[in-house]
């Protein structure tokens, strides 16, 4: 009678952990979720404020970075901030234009807190310190050659990117302006500010945010280590130990000495 | 004996369950979630492709509606789109400045589906078919009034939002200015894409997104309710049942006769 009751109580207990476990596993369970926006700086008005409707004494916020973040169930020890490019934002790291998950569902599910930032100036923080003029500019089958989707407007051979109308017409919408003058210290000065509210923490940079992230390195000791896909922009190196150039397609290959 | 199996069985499954609902209960167990673009226009630019540094032939894809949606485990029959107001962007449903849970997790634990959406020209939405000057505009503290927090620099007595410097500045930065003219028609089509792209849904609209909410019922038979919180913006009635406007301080009380 024991070997029964144990046999009945296992088969009532692996029942209710296959359901458990399927639960689990084919959803994102996420202990937390939110958004903030870090760093940036404030711009004052000259005068006394006196009236709502006069700009005098009045503030205007900006040049901050804007994160969403998602920590699962169990999360890792280090969560990842991702930092995308140049032209893009954080939907480089959602969605793929022919709905594929993306890096941000991949790593979720890989059990990583998972931090997506626009950069100082684009997008979700497009709230600048600096004027700027924004205009429709007619590059897009540019950004087909330079993503290395092929050579517009034919696809390379064996190009994971469904090809039709409908998935270009979602990656040519997922790149947005600059909204201000591209400066790489606003950025990673509000990329170190991320940083002191994640805590430690990996980097998973793309393209230009290579160069981003590198410069963030030299602003903040949160950095645990940096994972950078087809780094563009300048290349920090030690001083003396600075190679010659590299020459890229996009005239961004240079290195820069530190000391 | 069998009275001992059933109890023992009983306690086991009760024990299962106990920690099964305590993962559920605790986290937001989400069946799946992404992001896309929605509606929106293509410019072609005069000429014929011939080069990615010309802009002969190239497009500029714009105007679109930018959404991250959300479908929680064993979702409810209607998903929600949140439709944000004037000067603001999806982060009115997310976090509070105060760092509380917004509509999206608060929705998310009553197993709602929520998609959150950047109109066209704001935010992630930021690529517009119009030439815009984006400049700083120091009129936060005009916000802090008409977001009825207080009369700056006061706040109002019992006013739910936590003083101090840091809340106010996480106010302030989730401001983000338009690229491109202010057009009802444009945002409301934008969101009509949307809603072809959710099914059968319910919007919750915030302050100027009431009018562009009612304005999108005109433009797609998708909307099962709408729910407006301090709705702004003109209020559409059927012809000869238009009652007098009323004034706001903002002076938004029109109304508009649709036939």
């Amino acid at each position: 009678m024991q070997k029964i009751i144990t046999a009945v109580l296992a088969a009532a207990l692996i029942g209710g952990a296959a359901y458990h476990f399927k639960v689990l596993r084919s959803n994102f369970v996420i202990a937390d979720q939110g958004s903030f926006m870090a760093g940036g700086t404030v711009l004052h008005h000259t005068g006394k404020y006196t009236s709502p409707y006069s700009p005098d004494g009045q503030t205007f916020h900006g040049d901050h970075a804007y994160v969403f973040w998602q920590k699962p169930f169990k999360a890792r020890k280090y969560p990842l901030v991702f930092i995308h490019g140049i032209g893009q934002f954080s939907k480089t790291f959602e969605t793929t234009p022919d709905g594929r998950d993306g890096f941000q569902n991949i790593f979720l599910k890989k059990r990583f807190a998972v931090y997506l930032v626009d950069q100082a100036r684009r997008g979700r923080a497009g709230r600048s310190t600096e004027k700027a003029t924004v205009e429709p500019v007619f590059d897009e089958q540019l950004w087909f050659d330079r993503f290395r989707i092929g050579t517009y407007p034919n696809y390379f051979d064996g190009v994971q990117f469904k090809q039709g109308k409908e998935t270009l017409g979602q990656f040519f919408r997922q790149m947005t302006p600059n909204i201000g003058r591209q400066d790489f210290n606003v950025y990673a000065d509000a990329y170190a500010a991320v940083l002191e509210k994640t805590g430690d923490a990996i980097l998973v940079t793309h393209s230009q945010g290579g160069a981003v992230g590198w410069l963030t390195a030299r602003k903040t000791d949160k950095i645990k280590a940096i994972v950078s896909y087809e780094p563009g922009g300048s290349f920090p190196f030690v001083k003396d130990e600075n190679p010659t150039a590299m020459k890229a397609e996009s005239g961004q290959g240079e290195t820069v000495e530190i000391t």
